[in-house]
């Protein structure tokens, strides 16, 4: 059980896209929402920033995140509030950065027909 | 056919969740689960132990499993038993660690509405 | 908020196919299309070249794009009309190059059925 | 236009699952298929050899593809007969090795319920 540091300290998620909201759906999980998951399977926490970048704008952050020693963060994109909501049905892209390796997979789950879809992929990491 | 090893000794599925289940499907590969797809294309077989991290709790482990050599074996995730179950409807993370070379894909099946919705990726591989 | 350039300059996605279009879907963002998602996080603009390999014929392109210094540019690959459409239906793969380190991913929401399909996954990066 | 070699000679697609063929549906493209898409940018043809891993027998192949020189070849998993057929409704993966590189990535179409889903992700690659 005494998992070592494994990931890399910077990774991108290029596609980014958060469908518009879908109340109307009852169990809030199934709402169209986007996840960035975070493993730090070390013994220190990590101290992680987001950057986020649009298409016409300058980008928005830091958004500051910890993902404690040998514990996973499944990070909720579109409920994020400091310093600014990512505006749905935009299209945007992320940079986190880690004090520490980690590893990032990103997943979206989309709604906005009847029946949901998903997709999920690992990001890009880099030293 | 004489595969040589291929692959990485320590991987990471930083995405994970098992939806509740769905028992009134009557197909059972039709029903949520996940899995963890891994090859051993060598000549001896693979002692793989895998560490299941959480958002809030000491990780669970270890689960032991054997590729054998010049095998695949796709891993329900939802069915294992020893030394705990993973909670179904709870964010998680998987350290794959293999005393020889293999390769890692996380599948998703997710049912929970009318119609299935499918995500896989590679997972993160490190030396 | 200065980030540095991260990626490569070289991307593959091998995976390529515009379904047929669904013009009867009256939200153009659910109609079925394929993007590639590019972020640029260094200083500088990019410059972006993409050639479009097919199944039986000598390659398409070259196709430029910019991606501007700290932006990203979620590219509709069904959209491109020059030097000629990608036609629809066709299985084909896209080589993209670029001037200074993107990163890039790969999605396609397929709407040919009632519900809505999608993937995604990070692109072959190389140096 | 003049694009060089990019990609690596070995790849593994450790998930592998060819649902139930589904006859039923009219349109050939929607029916439940599993494809491996390769491409070769460089200027030489490559030969491909793909041997199949299985839970419990020892591995099929080889199968024997080529891919052109500045082509891209969508190889439908599901539609190999030589040196035998991949069984449908059973857990396998894949092992392509090329002797020039190339670039891979798996795709799945499963239209077992009335919407289809799919899955895509780059495959593992190694020198």
């Amino acid at each position: 059980m005494a998992a070592g540091y494994i990931g890399k300290q910077r990774w991108v998620i290029a596609e980014g896209y958060i469908p518009p909201d879908n109340t109307e759906i009852k169990d809030p999980t199934l709402r169209s929402h986007e996840t960035a998951c975070m493993l730090n399977a070390g013994d220190i926490d990590a101290n992680v920033v987001l950057t986020v970048f649009f298409v016409d704008r300058e980008p928005a952050g830091p958004y500051r995140v910890i993902v404690p020693a040998r514990r996973t963060v499944h990070l909720r994109l579109d409920k994020l509030t400091e310093p600014e909501a990512i505006p749905r049905a935009t299209p945007y892209a992320s940079l986190i950065e880690a004090d520490v390796p980690i590893v990032v997979q990103h997943t979206r789950l989309d709604s906005r027909q009847d029946a949901l879809a998903l997709m999920s992929t690992i990001a890009f990491g880099a030293d």
